[in-house]
């Protein structure tokens, strides 16, 4: 066993003491009511509500500095929230701390329309941004399902429909401000669009789930708004051949903006929900950017390719309105679901496997569902392999909970063995830390190495990505 | 200052026992002639030759492992090199050690057509994979000037030509294998195109340019080669004419492929060189990738956006002969560049700039270059807001060295003052060191304290990135 595991830090301070000091600096701003702690201790997820012990609304850079300063003085943990929608009990208190709410620093600092980024704090939403640049001519791709905060997005390197073409969070910072676990403010970098100058920390931090730093700042990557975009529906007799023409409209080289797929439970489900009349089978759902002409070709080529795969009929549309409604039910896929067995909590996972095995994989997985009787549609980011589960669960019932347990393992285990990974947009937290071995071998050591290094008392969102471990145990 | 400097490792074993025991394994495969290690010592770059001890040419990941271990166990550097032709000093040996050559490294061990993938050794150059690719109908963008060997592309974080619309080395590696200072091989992931799953390990080692573990096999994205290609070249009366078409091109989302600013200078030296007949203005050189109808699309709203900038006549083509006359007259340009001064040397630096700044930065630079009388013409992968300044020097000259050495320093800090970067694509090496401190402050001290936790003999690539200091000097 490697000697850079991270303790368990036993020598945490006095929580009443960091409470009081901060209870003294921001007043109103700080709350230890146990209904503030509870809705910070949790989120949509199966593992249990594990409160902090007080939250704090910061509104700038230096206030971070001050509470990261404080908590590391009495070696108190510090957990970052934005809008509290990550799904792998990113945002919860195993060790007790300071909840740091960031939602209040949501300001768009610059909108830089010649080079194409715009720099925002960490709480601003997606869809806020988007608002926004309205009359800029410009957007922000990355859509995960929730409206998200941007600093939360970047701390789980979350991605979303439009990555296909656009990239993921990873892609698109270009440079980001953090408050280190010693309460020192990092600058990645500037605005030059590309930089060999030295490690890649921006990178570094992408993902990192708040176990290195507190993101307070982004540059972002904007895009010119498609002069013409169009979108459509096709339904498909099997999942294989859905992924087939996802393969081939990729291997052309179409620059499709996105490509999802529905399976059938979900295609009944999205009809009841949204008031659809789709055909009740495996369905692809794609949207092209382009010009005119490039979208109608677009929209033809893969009209063609959608044939060869025993497509049935592929229905597009350059109208705004057929579109939003479309897209908006893929959104509100997951309510849709929600509605298949009312009362139910929704467990969503997330697995992404090389494209070539994404059917086999989709195909093992209903298989699964259907020998387990859960009720669980899947969707999927196809264009990049990447698909979700909603298994709908009776969390009262314990025995229902551990067979869905069992079979979220036994989905991330096939992923990996597919050569995929455990999580393609939903992050680690604390839910897929059993997995990430299986995956990274090693790197889950250097993993330990970095987080010791640089957050030696592991105040910073402990026990998550990184197991703690008490200090008996390592021995 | 920090106490994570990184310190000059005093305790380097015996070279000589290191020799021994790899010419008793390796044989003809390790050499310590002066010629094998002069030219492993030095590339092209104003940096003095610093020749290794040794060099060892490997041909598996289990070779490099030992290799590795026979150097940790002495305390002695390894050197990683692939084509030796970065241009920062990287693969120098300031502190003597051993180079670990890792041409013969060059098999491609797998395509994968469905998954746009494919599998290298890190010795396999850009050109030998796209001429493997060639019946699969996929190819692979990253185009430095030179014929650069993957390994070596990924560990400066290389990009060139093609970026801006496919992005970097930083984008294009999925996973990486890497033997690390201890001897351990570390895979950061598997073949998912995206991952949420903890650090991204695969962008730390990307950019670290040999000082974090060697590179020994990367899964690269590929591309489809587009239904069509055109290419063309536009003169305008001023850098700023030119830089706003830029401007516009991208705002437009005109989604082009290559767009390249020549000086006046190089436009004389290219039509020189090989025989154009170019009309000596600053001048932008083109590409488009689509369908037949996309690309004629792309290159009309480009002629029309260059008019309206000022620009001359927009020629362009499908024919890939014309087409491919043109890049190679543009890949040659520094060859170009040499006939302006014959004897001189060709001394070449890398800023990048947000493009809102480019015009007003290389208006700066060109009249630095006057006023100090060099020769040295400008091309630049401008829809990036990264150019190259290649200074043609007499080395013999001492004066002349230093005025140069004082250019060079001069435009760096500009770009960092114009929010920018002091290298878009040759990375750090020894020569850039100066800079980076300004651009990403206390980000100079996490890099330290990486390095130090992963590599604490200091013994991959020492002096390189990260500077070694004497023990004395930090007290």
């Amino acid at each position: 066993m490697s000697a850079d595991f991270v303790e368990r830090n036993t020598a945490r301070g006095d929580i009443a003491t960091v409470n009081a000091v901060l209870k003294q600096r921001f007043g109103e701003r700080f709350s230890t009511a146990p209904a503030v702690r509870q809705q910070h201790g949790h989120t949509t997820s199966w593992i249990k509500n594990q409160p902090p012990e007080g939250v704090v609304f910061v509104e700038s850079t230096e206030e971070v500095a001050a509470v990261v300063s404080i908590c590391a003085e009495h070696n108190i943990p510090i957990i970052p929230f934005g809008t509290g929608t990550s799904l792998e009990g990113h945002v919860n208190a195993p060790e007790g701390g300071i909840s740091l709410d960031l939602s209040k620093m949501n300001r768009v600092l610059a909108v830089n329309t010649d080079d194409l980024d715009c720099v925002v704090e960490p709480g601003v939403t997606r869809k806020q941004l988007n608002e926004y640049l309205r009359d800029t001519g410009l957007f922000f791709p990355i859509d995960p399902g929730a409206d998200a905060s941007l600093g939360g997005m970047a701390s789980t390197r979350a991605s979303g429909t439009n990555a296909v073409r656009y990239g993921t969070m990873r892609d698109n910072v270009i440079n980001l401000t953090a408050v280190l676990p010693d309460g020192r403010i990092l600058k990645t970098g500037n605005r030059a669009r590309k930089s060999s100058a030295g490690y890649d920390l921006a990178r570094l931090l992408i993902g990192s789930e708040g176990t290195l730093g507190i993101i307070t700042e982004l540059t972002l990557k904007l895009q010119g708004i498609p002069q013409a975009i169009s979108g459509g529906v096709c339904p498909f007799p099997t999942i294989e051949d859905a992924c087939n023409a996802v393969i081939q409209t990729i291997q052309y080289g179409i620059p499709v903006a996105r490509i999802e797929l529905l399976d059938t439970l979900q295609v009944k489900a999205c009809n009841a929900y949204s008031n659809l009349h789709l055909s009740e089978q495996p369905t692809l759902f794609v949207e092209f950017h382009g010009s005119d002409a490039g979208v109608a070709e677009q929209a033809e080529m893969f009209g063609e390719i959608a044939k060869d795969c025993s497509g049935g009929e592929f229905v597009w549309t350059a109208q705004a309105e057929e579109r939003t409604k479309l897209w908006q039910a893929r959104h509100d896929a997951y309510w849709a679901s929600l509605g298949l067995r009312p009362g139910a909590e929704g467990i969503s996972t997330d697995v992404c496997v090389p494209i070539s095995r994404l059917a086999e994989c989709v195909t093992q997985t209903a298989a699964d569902i259907k020998e387990l009787g859960f009720i669980a549609p899947i969707v999927g980011h196809v264009g990049d392999g990447n698909f979700h589960v909603l298994v709908l669960v009776d969390m009262d019932d314990a025995e229902e909970v551990a067979r869905a347990a069992g079979f979220v393992s036994k989905l991330n285990k096939r992923a990996i063995a597919m050569d995929g990974t455990c999580t393609g947009e939903h992050g680690i937290g604390q839910g897929k830390i059993p997995y990430l071995e299986a995956e990274i071998g090693h790197g889950v050591d250097i993993i330990r190495q970095i987080k010791h290094v640089i957050d030696p008392q592991n105040i910073m969102n402990p026990g998550k990505i990184v197991p703690t471990r008490d200090k008996a145990s390592s021995t």
